[in-house]
């Protein structure tokens, strides 16, 4: 136990998959792990008990969001984010760094931080380094972000040598200003976009600064999945063992399985909680759309092998007229599914690597994705 | 008990409230009660579960949204209504009528029926009083509706006598098509608008006829509350004391107060549904807006009287935020709060005609919409 920051136990191995326990201020976080997204203070269409119920022990929130409403400090002087929120466990912040970049209205990158228009009300706001550790910090994060730059894919090695270099040094005045306290801990993110050189110096530099934990940034902005798993086998290995690593706004389930495969700990992504929104449901061998017409009369469950209580409750059927008729419940229920496929998608990872069985994990994972979606329904009857 | 139909019993009077019990194929409704929208099958932004949480025990099915879509004989084909949506207590359904004059696109109403086209796909459709009958007995409801024209208001006594005379014709024709059978019951409606007359002469009329519940249509579209309560006081004199009294589409807490002082039973409105995901909760003494920024740093719960989740758990600070935000978590908890507040309104009304005090209940609930809801927050201080 370290009596700062976090801490972290590696307690099984299985090829390079790994499953270990972060311990925060909030409790302990099992991984590998996946984070929901609760942007604006509220993982969207879930309550909180809700976004538990489904296995969750950790959600993100965004500092952009957050800072520009309700405001840092408004959250502070109401008790913090999780009391403000009423979640009960770990909340892990970004640093506002990608939204700026991606939902800003106008915004300049300088050595100083970045410079934007709210996309709320137009007001000029900086965020430099040292804001982001302070406004993570009035929120009350038990995992903080260094603020970073999120370069585009492709980007020339030049232009990702220097925006790498400029992260580095913010990720330093970011571990200068972040008070350590027990419980409270501040993750590096790796940055250098595809090219291997960059990324493992953006590793070596973040080790020499010393984190609690290290992230990859930079991926999930459209490269291949072949490319990401590629920079992720570059990547880890200059990662320190003893510490989480996190791939920041991953993925879909299996850009998951083959993460965890190569040695990642924690994920974030929107995609079952927005997807939920516009009828996406995930399945056992990939996705069903519940706005197609075939569903309309399909009695079955989103999937028979599931234990959701949405599986257990209503039909395809249900769904799809509620999605049809623009109903909130579509979105409800749904998200509710989504955040239970991914937290199960988690648990049988961990399970798979304390068992030692994860090659064989990954193959009927991809095996079953191979079969489609459309024979989820079916499984149950295969298997018996 | 009788047989067949739904049973009713009368248990306890208060001055001219009433507590009774009214069984149904699906359970016991306790009178008075409030019955929850659940337009499309659906109580628009709450999980069926949360709704019996809030102590419903029986929700309002509107037969215009779902024939149209996803279709009464499709729900049937997928095992009715309770089935559909995943609701195990009592289903009234209305009969149509309300929402073809309110929302079809072009309907004319002749002596067999209403013709319309459909607000979804514009296709023309007739319902016709057998048909309704049909639909709602494809549903599965437990109480069903007779079709009748509910009229506008102000309209002469000429045209309110010749609609109302059309609706008991109507009535008759419903009665003939209704299959009694044990647990499921049709109500008919007195019609008449504001004219003593054509509604004690409707009240008799279907009396003559005998159904399982009578209910008072035509009123909430406007009238004056003090007109609302004439008409009640000079109706219910007529319908029998043996069978359960219906006020359609009432009403606000002070409509529900007020009503079952002069005798009413139950209830449907959309109001606590709506206005949460407006950002309207009720409180005590009245109602909040949440939009209000004057709630953006208080940290009270919307009432620190009510024992509904919602309060327990979040503050209007955070219920303003979500508002603000646009958040569909904030017509989800509004929404609750406010069905768990007229659920309660009905325990304590049923428990003060138990109890002989009804009168003092009335003056209590008057004089704190007279303090008003900014004081909601302070009734526990003020009552310790």
């Amino acid at each position: 136990m370290t009596l700062n920051g976090i801490n972290y136990e590696l307690l099984a191995t299985d090829e390079n998959g790994r499953h270990g326990k972060i311990t925060t201020a909030h409790g302990i976080i099992n991984t590998p792990a996946f984070m929901p997204v609760g942007t604006a203070g509220t993982v969207k269409a879930m309550t909180p008990d809700d976004v538990a119920a489904t296995g969750a022990e950790v959600v993100l929130g965004n500092t952009y969001h957050l800072m520009l409403r309700p405001g840092a400090e408004r959250v502070q002087k109401l008790g913090g984010l999780h009391s403000f929120m009423n979640w009960k466990n770990s909340i892990l912040t970004d640093s506002g760094g990608y939204q700026v970049l991606s939902l800003a209205k106008r915004r300049t990158i300088e050595e100083s931080g970045v410079t934007f228009k709210s996309h709320i009300d137009g007001a000029e706001i900086q965020l430099t380094p040292e804001r982001s550790i302070e406004v993570q910090s009035l929120l009350g994060a038990d995992i903080s972000m260094v603020l970073d730059e999120c370069t585009e894919w492709p980007i020339s090695e030049v232009g990702a040598k220097a925006s790498m270099e400029r992260s580095m040094r913010w990720a330093l005045r970011c571990k200068k200003t972040f008070k350590t306290k027990k419980g409270h801990g501040l993750f590096g993110i790796v940055q250098g976009s595809i090219f291997p050189k960059l990324r493992t110096e953006s590793a070596l530099h973040l080790e020499d600064i010393k984190f609690d934990g290290y992230a990859i940034g930079g991926l999930a902005i459209g490269e291949p999945q072949a490319l990401m798993f590629e920079i992720l086998e570059i990547t880890t290995p200059f990662l320190p063992q003893n510490r989480p690593r996190y791939l920041m706004g991953i993925g879909k389930p299996s850009d998951i399985v083959g993460a965890v495969l190569r040695g990642i700990d924690m994920f974030d992504c929107v995609i079952p909680t927005r997807s939920g929104r516009t009828g996406q449901a995930f399945v056992r061998g990939g996705s069903l759309n519940l706005r197609n017409a075939r569903h309309a009369e399909d009695k079955k469950p989103l999937d028979v092998t599931c234990d959701c209580e949405v599986c257990q409750s209503f039909s395809r059927a249900y769904l799809h007229h509620l999605v049809k008729a623009g109903e909130m419940l579509a979105g409800m229920l749904l998200t509710k599914h989504n955040l239970y496929y991914y937290q199960k998608l988690m648990v049988n990872l961990r399970a798979a690597i304390i068992e030692k069985r994860l090659k064989k994990f990954k193959k009927t994972f991809f095996d079953e994705q191979k079969i489609g979606p459309n024979l989820a329904g079916e499984f149950k009857m295969k298997e018996s």
